[in-house]
């Protein structure tokens, strides 16, 4: 870890750096696995089902059977808590359906706009070193609020063929009935293209490694839409002489403990937290199972000493982080300047597992600087703004002059007549 | 024009293609203007002008004194009409800002999302046939009220070296001051890399030219968001028994006349309507000073009777069109089965020209079936949506089990330890 005492502002654009990412040219392998699925369609994900997963499987779609089943295989408290977490998620998503909202913006001319959902959207869900049921909710959820008439899972199998039975149950209460094994570029591949099994989708969503980054991106080729670029994940921690140099280091450590490539600031304005939290994170990472990833993310990350809060503030703005916590007494004054942030947490019991999971927002967000100019996954992702308007015969006598005059001078004058015709 | 008559569904694939466009591989050249534009700044910029626009410029800015000139240059008409259309675009983009509203998803944890405009967005302006003044209207009226710090205009000069002064009048009244003499591929390349005299910025947005959208693709692997991807402009025209055959063609033609690649369609149920619109497309395109345009586009178009309003409609949302007009009499009993349009010009009045320019839609909308799964530009396209979330030491008690479970289930025990050692 990096450690800075009051640095000057001339290196801030130092201390502002993303780990560089390897960037391996693999546009070619992922073109060779749209072509392979276009061509040879489910059979190409059989036969990638045992070259990338060592997996045996005889169909991709998951059995009605195989659905029921993994709400067998899994604790009674896991699934209570994969149903909180859902309603938590449903209810804060459906808060973001908005009102009708017609407006005369001129008399007899009436605009608003209306939702429509993306009428088929995948989800992908990773698998490897951790199942992540969560995104399953984060994602299907909204999907569900937003009426997504087809809602399209693919997911890897284990080395038996299988799915987590989390990942199973958690898409089976979200009423997801297409779930497919298979994983990687060649499922991004399927989604977009379409196989005997899997449907082609609008819309693109969820994690995954470099292949699944580079095959989403490469997807967009092909007009489907994803939910917003990748990078790793992150988290900023601003903390007050109030801060508990403890809760800081837990929020850090679990940022790092999401992969190598994480990345974690702190930036304080007290030089006691400073070197506690800092002791704390030494302390904590022993007892964690992924160590080994989190020391490894501790290296692209720093430890600041600010003067102030202002600038602890501003560092972050230009930072813009996934996460951001605010760990100190007057969060509620610095909330009208953050500028740039994914979700932001507030106070010292605001941990970012509680977003990460059941809180209610989502936690799929903009990583790698794309705060800036994104936003996270929510119910709006899910669907499509309509403009409506219409104009009785009084609105375009009203309007139509103006209307008249704008086209001539863009000299479009079939525009100037679609009006004209009218007024006669 | 190609006439279909009550064409059986097995053909509709057929009908809803889009033209092909002739895809020119530019990639290579596009990568140089990046790369002269980053090396050479605004010299760059100049020689650019000189070789693509003929025109030889001192500097890129556009100073005050151009500005006000631009104000004596125009008609007092044409500035009353711009006006008027502000007022309208300013009226309805600022209904869509959202009411801050505050979830408690469980007791103690309260969940919200505020807006933050993008802080520098840049505003694509073309140069060419037509001065797209409107276009800046579309555009800086919702940065401006979606409160974007920076917002930087570039449009390419004249062979004079000028800026048509309705541009600049549009820009001035929007309150944007920072306007320079830059068009195509270099103008995307400045506003993503910056130069000594163009700030660089976080999201583009704006139409143009083949080099134009393939710089804005190219521009993204910088990190720069883009308002949406590009394709030909086009309308979807759906009339009933008592639509007004005169009104229709006008429409119609009003797309055509985009450029050699729109697309027009006209879907109707009613015989008499049918012959006579496309009669009528043939008399009002003889007056028309860009026919040899709307001649082209035409040769892309469909012109087809169909049995059902419910036919067309279904049609139409597989269509996908960026302009929908449903000149029917029972259009309300169709809004809600409309799944896919960019804007929807409802009854015999409501042409696209007024959303082209003063009923206060935006008209920068999804084209090329991007209308499955993209919205026009709004308010939203200006803004990110940050999530907050305060945890009360009660709200993590009620939630902390949930978090706690979930987090060791998905092997995640950093995430686990966050919540635990606050509850200890």
């Amino acid at each position: 870890m990096k450690i800075y005492r009051y640095p000057t502002k001339n290196i801030w654009p130092e201390l502002l750096q993303r780990p560089v990412l390897e960037q391996k040219e693999i546009s070619v392998l992922i073109e060779e696995i749209f072509s392979e699925v276009k061509t040879n369609g489910d059979k190409a994900l059989l036969a990638f089902n045992r070259k990338f997963d060592q997996a045996e499987t005889e169909t991709v779609m998951v059995t009605e059977a195989e659905c029921k089943e993994a709400g067998n295989l899994i604790a009674e408290d896991l699934k209570l808590a994969i149903q909180e977490a859902k309603e938590n998620i449903s209810r804060f998503h459906i808060s973001q359906k908005p009102e009708i909202q017609k407006i005369e913006t001129t008399k007899g001319v009436v605009c608003w706009r209306e939702n429509r959902a993306v009428e088929k959207v995948g989800i992908y869900i990773p698998g490897g070193t951790a199942p992540l049921f969560s995104t399953v909710l984060m994602l299907a959820v909204p999907a569900n609020l937003a009426g997504c008439k087809e809602i399209v899972l693919c997911t890897p199998p284990d080395k038996n063929g299988n799915i987590n039975p989390a990942i199973l149950y958690a898409a089976m209460i979200c009423g997801i009935s297409k779930i497919f094994k298979t994983g990687g570029a060649q499922a991004i591949a399927a989604m977009t293209l379409g196989t005997e099994s899997i449907p082609s989708v609008y819309k693109i969503f969820g994690p995954g490694n470099q292949y699944v980054v580079a095959a989403k991106e490469y997807a967009q080729q092909y007009g489907v839409a994803i939910d917003m670029p990748a990078g790793p994940s992150e988290v900023l921690v601003i903390a007050d002489e109030q801060a508990i140099p403890e809760f800081c280091a837990a929020d850090l450590l679990s940022q790092a403990e999401h992969g190598s490539d994480s990345q974690v600031i702190f930036l304080t304005t007290d030089l006691k937290v400073f070197n506690e939290t800092i002791s704390a994170v030494g302390q904590q990472i022993k007892g964690l199972p992924r160590n080994e990833m989190a020391n490894k993310a501790l290296e692209n990350s720093s430890f600041i000493l600010l003067d102030s809060l202002g600038e602890a503030v501003a560092f972050s703005n230009l930072y813009a982080p996934e996460h951001l916590i605010l760990a100190i007494r007057e969060f509620e004054k610095y909330i009208p300047v953050i500028e740039n942030a994914g979700s932001v947490f507030l106070g010292n019991y605001s941990c970012e597992s509680a977003g990460d999971y059941a809180s209610g927002t989502n936690h799929t967000l903009p990583t790698n600087a794309y705060a800036r100019n994104y936003s996270g996954v929510s119910l709006d992702s899910f669907v499509k703004k309509i403009t409506f308007q219409h104009l009785s015969k009084e609105g375009l006598q009203n309007l139509g002059k103006t209307i008249e005059i704008m086209a001539e001078a863009e000299g479009l004058l079939a525009h100037k007549n679609a009006v004209s015709i009218r007024l006669q």
